[in-house]
């Protein structure tokens, strides 16, 4: 939406020399392009049919907590490891440099649920790639995923298609 | 509210042994008792007439993005060290072992607006406390602070009042 172009501010060289880092600060404390990017997003869940909406910590939270509001769904959350009090189901994945982890209660999802991942950007598509194993590994079904931000030159909706993809 | 203590799971010995943990997934993932928790969260924040939301890392965003879609107010993040791009406002407090920073990007705040402060928890009222010292800090006023669970035994209320606390 080039509407909210002007929201996400460029930061060079973070986290490290050579990103460009896409903050979305300015978008969140806009109300009016938070509402906005809100209403998309919940018009592409709304075409989806998700059950539950699964979202990624920290930021995806930020979208996540007012999708779930917005459509009446359950919200499910993915976390780093050792922050989810209860037993939880682990996924490891890598990156440019080392793995993540992120985990998932074990009663999260039931069987043939539809879950939509949420999160505020798409780069690589790792995290939320390793979001969609963890769904199935819990006999859930992926209805989609949804990002506010997507890095297109880097390509990481290769990895989560032919499951729906939108940002 | 009586009504949804359900949804709130006592975790025993989590994160270590003789803390019970209050687990808040089981009311994230019912819709009802999520939305009737929102409600409640919006009535109290509409009574406090702030003009940002601040969301605490990491479960004060599921909260507090969707209360500032509902209220339609911008909102703003306070994040653990290193997660914010752009120039931050720091502030560290003690932990019952260590201690903790947080930090505000240095743009979030205009003199003398009104912010009301969301968390999941109130346990010592630490980390709160810490960002209502990074509210003034910017020449902004605490409108309130509003938690969804307070652990009152603890007494951490006492750390942030005269300023409104609801939970």
């Amino acid at each position: 939406m080039k509407e909210l172009e002007p929201f996400i501010r460029d930061i060079p060289d973070f986290p490290k020399p050579g990103i460009v880092f896409k903050d979305i600060t300015p978008l969140l404390k806009d109300p009016g392009a938070f509402k906005r990017t809100m209403e998309i997003l919940k018009d592409k869940a709304e075409a989806l049919k998700p059950d539950l909406i699964l979202s990624i910590e920290s930021r995806g939270f930020l979208f996540g907590g007012a999708l779930a509001y917005m459509i009446d769904k359950g919200q499910i959350v993915a976390r780093k490891p050792g922050k989810l009090p209860y037993k939880a189901d682990q996924v490891s994945y890598d990156l440019e440099y080392g793995s993540n982890t992120l985990e998932l209660h074990v009663d999260a999802i039931g069987k043939d649920q539809r879950v939509l991942i949420v999160d505020d950007l798409l780069a690589t598509g790792g995290t939320a790639a390793a979001c969609g194993q963890l769904v199935r590994k819990q006999g859930g079904l992926v209805a989609g995923y949804s990002f506010v931000v997507e890095l297109a030159f880097i390509g990481g909706r290769k990895k989560l298609e032919p499951d729906p993809v939108s940002s």
